[in-house]
């Protein structure tokens, strides 16, 4: 099974692929950035288009998408909102099911610590995936984390 | 010049075409909703699919859509957040101008009070649209004030 994990955000939506498996691999990892001069809707169109390749490229069998509801100002959430809303449409543009998880979770899945610190996540994202060192840029890191949750967390939901 | 304004909501996002004119003329309006029991992604591609249909139908020269960045909580702005996204890129990839316009605005352009009830712009759309009743449902009202706001905010911003 293929997993799209993505971060998303407006001005940098990271995606990640993993292939489950014992170890699972990384299949790609990076950044969709849009140019903050350009009006919104045209940096929305971006983001889609940037995430329709990737799921074009990567053929995932299912995607997973950070969604965070703390620790924000309404404009921030706003923001993130929409680069979400995006992020989900790609998937069901796709016929692809998705998963939404909240970071805590995420963190919880990684490490077993639900407050684990960003360098702890991007520490275990690399051992998880027998990387020498921590994939870089971190937002590719991030949705390498949330594909990782989902791999994770998708035995349990089968099993309800 | 047709104008559609956009009231976007994940429950329900309404919708109003209007013709520039003196009176200016209402086309067309109405509610896109969502099945909450739908999986979100499917809900946010529910209303793409719907605002799309809305563009080939009335071919509007540009979109006006209202932004909220307050009186919100942020499990509501996230949710208006994905909503407003897929609006603006629903207009982005029919290859259309996006203004946007806080509620202030539009009640100010409507009524000349920022502050006008609900009830008070609904008379006014009315009024403007020469009207023998406010249009309903509400949401379908306030998309046509917004494509109102914007006839009456263009002409401000082309002297620019």
């Amino acid at each position: 099974m293929f997993v799209l994990g993505i971060d998303p955000g407006l001005s940098a939506t990271g995606y990640g692929v993993v292939e489950s498996g014992h170890p699972p691999i990384a299949v790609l990892a990076g950044v969709i950035r849009t140019d903050p001069d350009m009006a919104m809707a045209e940096r929305l169109g971006e983001l889609f288009a940037g995430l329709t390749q990737v799921i074009a490229d990567a053929k995932p069998d299912v995607v997973a998408v950070e969604t965070v509801f703390t620790n924000q100002n309404l404009q921030t959430a706003i923001s993130v909102g929409r680069a979400s809303g995006v992020a989900l449409l790609a998937a069901a543009q796709a016929g692809l099911k998705v998963s939404e998880y909240v970071p805590t979770a995420v963190k919880a899945a990684i490490t077993g610590d639900g407050s684990a610190s960003k360098a702890q996540i991007q520490r275990m994202v690399a051992r998880l995936l027998r990387l020498s060192e921590p994939p870089k840029p971190a937002d590719a890191a991030d949705a390498l984390a949330i594909a990782l949750c989902h791999l994770r967390a998708a035995p349990l939901e089968m099993r309800r």
